[in-house]
Order: structure tokens, then sequence, then C-alpha cells
């Protein structure tokens, strides 16, 4: 199995950097005292498409060769993925071709087609996803760029803490959220390669605990069924990902709902930005586990703050 | 009358400087090309108690001399200017007495506890604020510090806009919104000093359009029964600010309540930040009025950030 490096991160940061925003890294004294840590915020929420997964994205396009470009790219995916890969296509002059269950957030399927790539829906499951995914391949012999069980996706999703790392060398914790495991693959590569006293944390729902399950029982567990708010935390660990966690991650902590949507509210109503679900999970970890955190300088991937305003749960 | 000076202003920005957040200027390439013109949004939504209101409060208690000090401060507010008192009466160690109308929002009352100040509540009137406030000054011979009608406090309102120029020496406009007329004092005299060649613009709800009445009839039009979502815009203009208004703001513009809803979702969205009904109204201006800002420069203020997240228009 080819496992990206340090090396491999760097270079896909210096490949997008001309295309994605240095995110600001944000504090909120307030949050401090409530949480009793010195906490600093990585906002992928001002990504482009309002998401980490734009560096992914584009890191995959900018990788293909200009026979590939040609033939365009195809993913299957809910959320941010789509967007993301639809708007580095667009502005590599590639053609993406998205696949996405017909039961996606409205504001996601909008945000697609505003990136002009070309969708087909399908029953939300993943096998529908992934059959109609490969009808795709096989009309147009398009390049599958997966969501996260990808070499590229995963180098640029470690450019986030590559950049955190940069600004706050000397972090002792630093946490992501975990769905797929492409941002905690990409994470926990660049954080240990440079710093292996860090600790590496995932957070994830308490209602989607299939990677803390597979990360304690040394073998992927799917997501069955999962129930939660986090939207972007419903997917399963694939080979790749889950050999990268098991070989760089230090623990993964669960977080209830409740948590989760009394964190992303506290971040709104405290810090005046917009964090989605999935980001929340993360300081609702803090909340849950105040000794493990206590008094840590801890940075947190706040992943994106891609919200469906019409359907809040406050 | 008594009326401030840019170098007001300056040393108020020096005074207050230790003490308040200089603020980010965001932009967003997707707005720009939505409205048709490049935006400049001050971010006071990012000040301390998450509005500008802090600014000139700071101010306030910084000019008072010692035995005023002792005294404390008292004024009569229903939301952003009663948290900001308060946070700056003990960042200084000085006693706040507010009088809050018992139908203020939660999320304004606890933030004015949270601060430390001793909350009188009154009935939601006018009247009944100012009656209440005076018993407190009988009582305890504290100063009054008015969120609008008061030199020092007008002084502090205007380092937001010294500072967006500061920052953007070239913009060709800057729109502020209007509601007891502070903050567009402070800014027109920043602005127009510096630059008179720049246009100064006011923001006000069509339903609560008593500034634009004044402006344009020359005679203060109080503010009776208005019916808007812009909840810090429903206070009337004072001699003191429809006098600076006059002298240095060019125009006033009025926004519907469709319009302020449908920016500030839109800025929530796509900025990923959170701004009250009151900031959005300044981009609905814009949006309303796209001759006027086609292709402009513009600066716009953002006032706050303070939402009842349970009680939000969509």
């Amino acid at each position: 199995m080819n496992l990206p490096s340090l090396s491999d991160i760097q270079s896909a940061h210096s490949r997008i950097k001309p295309f994605i925003h240095q995110t600001p890294v944000l504090t909120s004294q307030q949050l401090n005292k409530l949480f009793g840590c010195e906490m600093f915020f990585k906002c992928e929420n001002f990504q482009k498409v309002g998401a980490f997964k734009f560096r992914g994205a584009t890191n995959a396009i900018l990788s293909l060769n200009e026979d590939q470009k040609q033939r365009g790219v195809v993913t299957h995916s809910s959320g941010n993925h789509a967007a993301a890969l639809s708007l580095a296509a667009r502005m590599n002059g590639v053609k993406a071709f998205i696949v996405m269950p017909e039961n996606a957030p409205e504001v996601k399927k909008n945000a697609v087609r505003g990136y002009g790539a070309e969708i087909t829906f399908c029953k939300p499951t993943l096998q529908a996803r992934e059959e109609t995914a490969q009808k795709i391949i096989d009309r147009t012999d398009a390049t599958l760029v997966h969501s996260y069980d990808n070499f590229n996706v995963i180098c640029g999703q470690g450019t986030a803490s590559l950049e955190l790392l940069n600004e706050m060398p000397d972090l002792e914790i630093v946490a992501a959220p975990i769905g797929g495991g492409g941002l905690m693959s990409g994470t926990s590569i660049s954080i240990k390669s440079i710093n292996d006293k860090i600790k590496v944390i995932g957070a994830e729902p308490l209602n989607a605990s299939d990677a803390r399950e597979s990360f304690r029982t040394g073998r992927i567990i799917p997501s069955i069924n999962p129930a939660t708010i986090a939207d972007g935390l419903l997917t399963s660990l694939s080979e790749l990902t889950f050999t990268i966690i098991r070989n760089n991650v230090d623990d993964i902590f669960t977080a209830r709902e409740e948590t989760i949507i009394e964190c992303m509210l506290l971040v709104w109503e405290r810090m005046k930005i917009v964090i989605e679900p999935s980001s929340a999970t993360v300081l609702a970890i803090v909340k849950e586990n105040p000794e493990f955190f206590k008094g840590k300088k801890t940075g947190l991937i706040i992943s994106g703050g891609n919200v469906d305003f019409r359907k809040l749960p406050f």
C-alpha cells in the first residue's frame, strides 16, 4: 500500500497554494475560559466552497496528466467533496461528473450546479452511488476521484494542518473530525511527521462511532445507519485511511448529539463564525473530555461551514 | 454644540486601542460578483461583545475622571450598548447600572448579566427607560453614558472607519447603518475629514426610515412604531447626531425587510460569518441601489453579530 509521506503533503501544498485560501487560525478567550484549555481554530469554513475538501480536490485535479484532464473526473458525494471537485475542475478546465444521492441537501446540490458540473442523481445508498459512478466511467473514461480513499486527496487534506503548525508550532494536541478518514489521515501524517510528541485525536459522533470501533478492534467496522446531525461524518474508513489512522492517530473520542449541537451554537454565538455540525464535533469532544484537554494548547481543524439554515437544530 | 473632530476621533483611537480588537476587513469574490461592486466588510461583529458599540463605550469609560469612575455609569439600552458599557466598565473597575426593557432579547440580558452589571428592568418605552435611568442617577450620582447622544461615544464609534480607511485608503463609498446615528456620526466625521471625495451613505430599514425623513426634511422626525427585524436601528436621531449627519452624510438609502433578511442569509452562507440584521441593512441598500454602487470600491461597516438564533427569520 502506497502511503503518503510528509514530503508528499508538502509537494501538494506547493501545488495547490495558488488556488486555495490560506485560512485564518482564530481564538476565543471566552471559549478558552469555558473549556479550560487554549484552543486554536484552523478555519477551513473560510476555505473555497466552505470546506477543507477543496484542498484535496485541487491536489487531485492538479495531479492528473494531460490525457486524464481531457477525459474529466467523476466522483460520488453527498456534499462538500462534490462542490470542491466541481470548482477545482472548473478552475483548471476539466470536466466534472458528480453522482449525488437524491436526498442531498438543496444547498449542496445548488453549489455543485453553480460550479458547472454535470450531476447524476441516484438512490441514497453506497451501492447505487458506486454503480452510477462506474457507469459514467465506462462511458467517459473519466478518472474517479474518491472523496477520501485517494492518495492525492489525502495529501491535499494534510495541508491544512501544515499551515496550522507553521503558525502555531507549540501545539500539544491537534484534533480533527473523522468521517471516511481523509482529513484525519492527512492531518495525522503532517502532525506526527513534524513533531511526534503532539497528540493527534480524532473526533466522531457517538451515533456514528465506526472509526473508533475500527480503531479499537483493529479491523474496519462499517458505518451502518449512522444517526447524527454531523452529515459529513457518515462514511466508513477505507483500507487506506484505516491504515494511516492506525499508524498515526493517538485516540478517537466520541461526542453526543446534544453536545455537538450545543458546541455549534456556542461557536456561532461567541465567535460569530458559521461552522457545520461535523466541525462542532471537534469542540464537542473537548467539552466531553475536559481532563484530557485541560490547560493544553489544542489545534482544532474546523472542517467546514456549509449549513442548511432552513433546517437548524435550534 | 460641541461637535467631534477628526483629532477627537484619533485621540479616542489611541485611548481605546489597548482594549479593543482591531477587526478584520473581509472580502467575498462571490458577493462582489452578485452585487456588481467591490465590497470591503469592516467586521465589527468580531469586536468585543460582538458589536462596534464596545468602541464608544470604552472611550466613554476611559474619558471619565477619577471621581466619576468611583460613582459609576448608567445607561438605558435594549441591546449591544448595554453589553458594551458593562464590559468596558468592568475592564476598568467601574460600576455599571443598566436599564433594560423587559422584552429585550434573552441573549442580550444574559450578556449584560455575564459582564457583572446591575440590571434594572422597565417597561419597553423610551419614557420608562429615561425615568428609570434618572432614578438611578438621583440615587448614585452615576454618569449617564447615552448609547449615541454622547460626544465620547461618537468619537469611539468613529474609530472603526479610521481603521477601515487606513487599510483601504482608496475607497469610493463608505456605508454604515443608522439607528440613533452614533455610528453614522463617527463614521462620517472620520471619512469626510480624511477624504471628502468619498461618498458617505447611511443604511436604514424602509420600515424605520425616520433618519432618511429627517435628513430630507431638515428636522428630526421621531421613529414611531418601527417594524423591522433590524433591532439595532429602532431609535431616533438626537440633535447632536442629526447635526453631524446633515453636515457630513451624502445620502441615506432604505431597504425592504425581505432584502435585509436575504442579505443576512447571503453573508452567513457565502462568507461563513454571523452578522445581525442591522448589519445586513448595509448590504441590502447595495442590492436595492445597484446603479449607485456599480463598480465602486465600497466599505461596509458591519455593525455587529448578536443574533437570537432561536428566532431566525429563515
